[in-house]
């Protein structure tokens, strides 16, 4: 099972650290986890994605609402959210694959950010799924460098919220 | 000064609160840190954006090479790479404003990946300072939800590179 914590915290140093600790002590399992800013610069946003029983995901979220810098834990299930990822990808190129990795891009709706002589920079943005697609796509294409963002999800558009 | 650290790390448990733990505890300034998966599922990736003087953005990169789960870490400097952020958005939309909406979402690359009768969430993929011009069109517009990743950055391509 799994679960999304979407967790509102004061933004000030060693909130991460407390956070990711009150995980690693109890031996939660963290999937993937994403800090960002909100509009109020003295919040941030972390989006955690957890996997586990129902009762280990109830206790994290227990122990969440506990934590002083802790304003605000939202709780959805995977299937109730917009889940996207975000990834830069290096790839050399020449001649001979450059015309498979534009047909890749256009393919994965991937876009070129980047390019030198010898090599390309490509961004996708998509479901954790589609990102494993395009990457297994690229499998023949040397790879220089990666970079990958964790899960990030709000829940799916309803109008009985408020 | 801004500096990048993209850091490998052993994928376990713990290994997050121990990096975390290290900024916190000298103090080290977070600007933003994101954590994603790479091709390896052994060994995670992390990019951490910190700002400070010459010396302690030296001291960070000594304090985490020391780390045992910590693999390699590489740094540069902003200006040397490409950034970006993701960021999710819900919002409240009418007949009255839904015009505006598909502009801006038109102007800004932003892409709709859900919506219901009143809500709309957009999905918007770019430098951290079109992310804030993108936020600023949308003022007059009531959020409902933000989720917003940490900055995602890779050098820029440069052929004298392995």
């Amino acid at each position: 099972m799994k679960k999304i914590y979407s967790v509102m915290v004061e933004n000030r140093s060693g909130v991460l650290s407390k956070v990711s600790g009150l995980f690693a002590r109890r031996c939660f399992n963290i999937d993937s986890l994403v800090v960002g800013e909100t509009f109020d610069p003295e919040v941030s946003n972390m989006t955690i994605v957890s996997s586990g029983d129902e009762r280990t995901l109830e206790q994290i979220e227990k122990q969440l609402n506990k934590k002083l810098d802790v304003i605000k834990v939202k709780t959805f299930m995977e299937e109730q959210s917009i889940s996207r990822e975000m990834m830069l990808i290096k790839v050399k190129y020449n001649k001979n694959n450059r015309k498979d990795i534009l047909e890749i891009c256009e393919i994965c709706s991937a876009e070129i950010v980047d390019m030198s002589k010898n090599h390309i920079m490509m961004q996708i943005c998509d479901t954790p799924e589609k990102i494993a697609v395009f990457r297994s796509m690229l499998s023949g294409i040397p790879v220089v460098e990666v970079a990958r963002t964790g899960t990030l999800a709000l829940p799916k558009c309803n109008d009985t919220e408020a």
